[in-house]
């Protein structure tokens, strides 16, 4: 079964894409899959998590390093290098069972002969600071070779430039390149060892650059190895450390050559076999889904915040400064359920994240006149909302567009609940609603109570005014999705208040208190009383996707695409195409029935995605995973299958919109690669925890056997082997507790600390 | 002083502006300002007020009727036109005090010698359905001319054809045009007869054109006469008539020709006579603007309804299909005014056609799930809207733009219920009220007590998702002028019912029995305790015209339209230039601070007038009048007087759009005319009357000496003086009651019947 991905030719035209494909990363940091000799031009990035600076009234985006792996070669005065040299052959290869970026490149020689040129490179799991590479050349003739290796300052940026006062400077052997950032003046720091066991070395005064010339011998191989550490301000803030960034890289980079590649390369396989094995999910029958799955969840994987709580997961990974490095709703909705069931220490940084932003949000709500805590629809650091009234420019004038992401997609202070609500659940560790969540859950269940409105006619509470998932459709009433979220918003404010009372009554009250004057829990019960959610019509079963959705114009897809005048046109904002018709951009209310799946009947999912689907543009990439996750909900996997290929390949393949204008917008899609995680194992494998019970119910597609996956939940570690005609779980000896499990909501059996349990499947369902 | 407005050469390029220039009408039909020989292309139109037709999927638009009083002459086989002949001179005049049209043309006849061409016209005053001309020639040498009269039925449509099965024939002398409307198979009959005493005539079988050679001799004078009955199939709906249309109309003609032109015209004369005699208002110091109020004025008269309920006054009066022959807010807010204070009967007929529409209003509210009334943004004969949410096109996509005049401008309702209660103060006649006024005035409440919302945090009824009178900002939430406006209206809806109860016990407990389910009396007094209208800031005074409105954009006009790209586009609507800028279309809180001018201080007024000043485009010919009115108001008349002037002035200089693309969308503007006498009366001669006691407030423009008019308040007629230093008030003697007034917020002084006043004015003030 293969782990690794691999392109045997070069193509300039996929620079770009190669650089989110073939990434590698660590949660700290992230590095695009760009090749040694490469520079600004073809988007080399280190992108650093939580690091923002904002360039003049540009807007914030991420701070990317100084690349410390920059090599070059020569031979005998011609640089070579796949951009314009003739190459014999040429292979970029990602192995993600151990996240190992190799290149090993064939030039033919000006002047006759081979040289061959390779590389291998990873991001230390063992040491999140750390980059590591191991270099080599190869020639079939001898010749003189120039090898220049360090620290690449040119560093690329969608809107900087953000580092200052650049110094680059040599401490013994050590190369550093030092900077503080625009706006908050937060030191960067890369430092580099590189060790060659041949040839002369030169470096000039100043620059972070060596020189390592070398004659070399027909046939011979010349190795060498580089370590690469990254420190900012932000690491001795959080850390406390006393040593400076600039001690605490160079202290890095020795240690790393103290140790030596071979022992670096292996704590870091061992680090990874260790999170492959608590994530990866095995599918019989499917080779080629089952790679992409494995390489949705390894894209997760490198970009997981492991070991800071400040920090999430932006809508583009680390794979540059796209989307402002920005955090979404995409996060709790997408990319949350795979560290639940995998990972619920990263699960709960991505929450803490939330906590730790809550001041934002509270600006936010307050700046439009809100009560609680209106999170922010593009989050980075502070929570304060990076996100403009006008996101899109209009193809036709040049002209920026008013959008309402920022201030009517109120849908996300709900999703931050949700996502909080669930970690509870899943973990049992409620110490994150008494470490800030329950502040959280409160002020979002707040901010909800002032928002709403009271129709005295209709004697009930109703959201008006919001942008649904469906951002094609802005500025409507009673979303579906959005009041069913706002209502489990008021019922969570609830519980959590329940369960504060009883298990902490004494951080309960002091909890509590700040909203002694109200609006509080009385007031989210009189809300929660008369609330509207859109309902199923009794005839048609549809749930209208919002008032007066039913009245807009009926229209194919075919047909809106044929009346495009602009390739490049925005379908939503003012004047959108779709704005006046039903077609949508993603899944809203199939979204709704995947989220709220028990409440809702088969008959009415199955409805909703007939109705709903044709008229779906999947114009995000966060639309099709969740089509396939009703589709399997519904019995019907196949029609869900070329969704979950579609989203779990997505990085693969590249193919998504690059560019808007002159706007880099690639990257990589973690919503899309937690989606493919959702849509194989709580979809086709069917899995869903009621916080009590795994409920499991089948529904492969045809060609899958079995699908086989660690989870682990309440704290229990589990094996579950699901096939068509039998569901194995096997609990860890070392579990404390028995977890309930039903297949086909049959009987729930406990499975005990050490146990297998073997539930068979009756044929029909499956 | 003139009483006439005249051009004294041709010119092409005015012909479209002329036509409205020189309109003639008499509420039923009316006539456009073009001259005898022209045809469509011309747009030449006999437009019938409240007959509309709708012609396959385009919109509802007024019959125009086939036009009667076609003629054209040729000289030796030469036709004679301006348009084409070569012209000695030429005139073309206006008598607005008899509302009479005069043409005089002299020819260049092609082989010497100069032919006149006089016609002159009316639509009769004291019969709606007849148009009378008189004609004559006159050559300056001997020649042949051929006269071709009769019935043109090739008629301009903007949407048509309209007129079907059109039938052309003659009942003994009489040329009869007949046809029934496309939709409602309405007939619509044209008869002619033209009566010569010379020549010969021939008129072909089947044509309803009369051709009449003669050999004219040089320096004699040939006259003859034209009279043209219209009718349709709604005047016999309307009266219960037995005879057709067609005999109608033939004996209409016969009539008129029995009666002959000298006498038709002296009852007309006399009737305009009377007319002017209760709503002239004479400027003495000011003869440019005494000129312009008094057409204002006349194109006022041409197009009321004095003999219809039926029917209102559309927003483009009665030139044309513009604007879909619609009636607007512009009715009640800009035109009532007017009526009620000259000539209340037809004030009355206008209110009528609102209760009349009552159930249209009803049908669109619960369109849009409101209770009550939701009255048509463009209303026709049924009250249905006529408007399309498609009302604009984008110049830069030539796509049909989503905009909210139709689904958003609630505040119709409410001007409408404005305009109920205005009639029911000035003249004292509650049996409006009784005639379904109190059944509008309590459903148009309802609907916006189901339109209303109540936040529980900010405890009070708010007016979400509207648009304003600056309808560069659709979709705003508590717009101050429409929540003042609700709020009047659930005021009206209170006192309506007190005064029913109290004076009509009987007939109010019939009336209101329909509303014992509520909402009703209970809820609007509940709403009205909770209801919130924007007040002035504290500090600035500043009343925000909505919520958030100061948190757009601030930009100068002139910045604003430096930013336009193409000239034809649209600054409002979903991307337009203003959207997103404080730039206000027209009046909207200043128009607020007028209706309500007793509710504010002069402080606020003129600090609200100064910021909104600079911000307003005046894209309307709405808007300029009301600046005039609020600056008299403040005691700034100087700086209203532009504003007055290009009001008064909207049609005699046809300074305003004519064509969008090729879309004709010129006409006269009521409104404005409306607004021309609001601003002269209501605004420098400061009266107002508040239902009990008028008050006088002059504040006269620097070149005025005086304001004189007559008023009929609470059935009493009055004729006032208003001076710089004195006011005089001189009572009818046939007057029942006495009338209170006072000048300058000072002691009311009761008038008696037949008494005069004398007020001395304190100088400063003036």
């Amino acid at each position: 079964m293969s782990w690794s991905t691999r392109d045997t030719h070069f193509d300039k035209d996929l620079v770009t894409t190669n650089g989110n494909k073939y990434m590698i990363g660590n949660g700290y940091m992230g590095y695009r899959g760009t090749l040694e000799e490469f520079g600004k031009e073809q988007l080399v990035a280190v992108t650093l998590a939580g690091l923002y600076d904002k360039a003049g009234d540009k807007w914030r985006e991420p701070v990317n390093a100084p690349n410390g792996l920059y090599t070059s070669i020569a031979c005998d005065g011609e640089d070579l290098t796949v951009l314009d040299s003739e190459v014999a052959s040429h292979v970029q290869e990602l192995d993600i069972r151990s996240a190992v970026h190799c290149r090993e490149t064939v030039y033919n020689l000006p002047e006759g002969g081979l040289l061959t040129f390779s590389a291998e490179r990873f991001a230390s799991l063992d040491n999140q600071h750390l980059l590591v590479s191991r270099l080599s050349i190869h020639s079939t003739r001898d010749c003189r070779i120039v090898i220049e290796t360090g620290i690449d300052g040119k560093v690329w940026d969608i809107n900087g430039p953000h580092l200052f006062e650049l110094q680059e400077q040599l401490e013994k052997d050590v190369l550093i390149t030092s900077a503080i950032t625009g706006e908050l003046k937060i030191p960067v720091v890369v430092a580099e060892q590189a060790v060659f066991s041949f040839g002369e070395q030169q470096i000039d005064e100043g620059k972070a650059l060596r020189r390592i010339s070398v004659e070399v011998r027909a046939g011979e191989t010349y190795e060498w190895y580089k370590y690469v550490a990254v420190y900012t301000g932000l690491d001795a803030l959080n850390a406390g450390d006393t040593p400076t960034p600039i001690e605490a890289a160079v202290h890095a980079v020795r240690s790393a050559q103290a140790q030596g590649y071979a022992v670096l390369l292996n704590n870091h396989r061992q680090l990874w076999e260790d999170r492959w094995s608590h994530s990866d999910v095995i599918i019989e029958g499917d080779e080629e889904a089952q790679f992409a799955l494995r390489y949705s969840i390894y894209q997760l994987l490198i970009i997981a915040p492991a070991e800071s709580e400040k920090v999430s997961i932006p809508a583009r990974g680390l794979s540059g400064q796209v989307y402002k490095g920005a955090v979404f709703w995409d996060t709790e909705m997408f990319m949350l359920p795979f560290f639940l069931h995998s990972d619920p220490g990263i699960a709960r940084n991505l929450m803490m994240y939330r906590i730790h932003t809550l001041d934002g949000a509270r600006r936010k709500a307050a700046e439009y006149g809100f009560l609680g805590a209106f999170y922010a629809w593009e989050s980075q650091d502070t929570g304060d909302d990076a996100c403009t009234l006008f996101n899109v420019n209009d193809v036709f004038t040049g002209r920026p567009m008013r959008t309402f992401f920022r201030d009517k997609q109120v849908h996300i202070s709900a999703d931050v609940v949700h996502g909080i609500w669930q970690y509870v659940q899943f973990t049992g560790d409620d110490s994150l609603l008494l470490d800030g969540g329950a502040e959280v859950v409160w002020e979002c269940a707040r901010f909800f109570y002032s928002y709403a409105y009271y129709n005295s006619v209709k004697e009930r509470y109703e959201i008006l005014d919001v942008t649904g998932p469906d951002e094609y459709h802005e500025r409507v009433n009673n979303n579906a999705f959005t009041n069913a979220l706002v209502k489990e918003t008021l019922e969570i404010a609830m519980r959590t208040a329940e369960l504060l009372k009883e298990k902490y009554p004494e951080a309960y009250r002091d909890l509590s208190a700040q909203f002694s004057a109200g609006p509080y829990l009385a007031e989210f019960e009189a809300m929660l009383d008369s609330f509207y959610v859109p309902q199923p019509d009794p005839e048609s079963l549809i749930i209208e996707q919002f008032d007066r959705y039913h009245k807009l114009e009926e229209v194919t897809l075919a047909e809106l695409k044929s009346r495009v005048i602009n390739k490049h046109e925005y379908w939503g904002g003012g004047n959108g195409l779709a704005t006046t018709t039903t077609i949508l951009k993603q899944a809203d209310i199939v979204l709704m029935l995947n989220l709220f799946k028990h409440s809702f009947t088969k008959a009415v999912k199955k409805a909703n995605w007939e109705f709903y689907e044709p008229r779906t543009e999947h114009g995000s990439s966060l639309s099709p995973c969740i089509y396939a996750l009703v589709a399997a909900d519904i019995g019907s996997p196949d029609w869900g299958y070329p969704y979950f290929m579609r989203t779990a390949t997505v990085d693969l393949t590249g193919v998504s919109k690059q560019y808007v204008g002159d706007l880099y917008i690639g990257g990589t899609h973690p919503a899309a690669n937690g989606g493919a995680w959702m849509a194989a194992v709580l979809g086709f494998a069917g899995l869903y925890f009621d916080g009590e019970t795994v409920h499991i119910h089948p529904s492969l597609p045809k060609q899958w056997q079995s699908v086989e996956l660690p989870v682990v939940l309440r704290g229990g570690s589990f094996r579950l082997h699901i096939s068509r005609d039998e569901v194995t779980v096997s609990a860890a000896a070392s579990n404390r507790e028995d977890l309930a499990f039903t297949i086909q909501d049959g009987q729930p059996e406990l499975c005990h600390p050490g146990a297998q349990l073997r539930l068979r499947l009756e044929a029909a369902s499956v």
